[in-house]
């Protein structure tokens, strides 16, 4: 993975205490609108470490391919998941 | 909370062990492609929660109001979180 | 429909003419990126017609049911409508 | 714009004439879940014209650039509109 390690671990530890706070709130059988905004926050977390991941595929698989077969394929493996986002 | 709890909390615990083994890809530097298709997986998993819980709301909170001022402030809260989905 | 008609026909008769003039960027074989914009914008257009109608039938629809059977029915409809939203 | 012009133009024409549809459903006054299921399917097809437009600039912009600061440019935009996409 070309994307910023620390960047994306960071992002997605931060995804994971904020799961842990919902099932508390869960537990606690808080508001329902108050969970789905935290839910919703969450989400927003991971399309954050999705864009990194990706925009650093880009930048270094396509651009830096080994071959013009090597970027095809890293391009079209790109062209699949950006199908199943705008899904 | 009036969705199922215990379906909602079993949803939230998958989302989270599917974060560790996230992390744990980010770790063994695995490809781009194969871990921004599990932060899919993740996020489409927080979206049937987020699912569970507003329809649980419907139907417990706005169909079961205390009185037409409760049920008119359960309906203006659905309606701004349904704004930021849409948005 | 109980939205407001003429903000709803304003809003689609807008995005109507975006169409139009995205078709004519095709026609001018204009860059791809900023069609694309183009695009985002008429569905960002959409989404606000979306929330006015959804919002609308939470309001009246669901608010002013003429009976408890017929609340749940206009519930049911709205959450299935969720669910294709947050799929 | 380098995707296939013929095809993008048939999917925004389809699109427009959803859109020639919902007004006049809007006029009929129809029931609000109808509608929103017809403006969710333009959505869904502006969706697809977006997913042709990007796969082409991914498939020529990006791939045939002529310099790498060309390609460097195109994947610069390219990253900014996944950033949209993925708000």
């Amino acid at each position: 993975m070309m994307a910023d390690h620390a960047k994306v671990q960071r992002l997605l530890k931060t995804a994971r205490g904020q799961l842990d706070g919902i099932l508390k709130m869960v537990e606690e059988d808080r508001y329902c609108i108050d969970i789905s905004t935290q839910v919703m926050a969450t989400e927003a977390l991971l399309k954050r470490v999705n864009q990194e991941i990706l925009a650093a595929h880009l930048e270094h698989c396509v651009k830096h391919a080994a071959s013009e077969a090597d970027r095809q394929q890293k391009i079209d493996e790109f062209v699949d998941t950006l199908g199943r986002i705008l899904r």
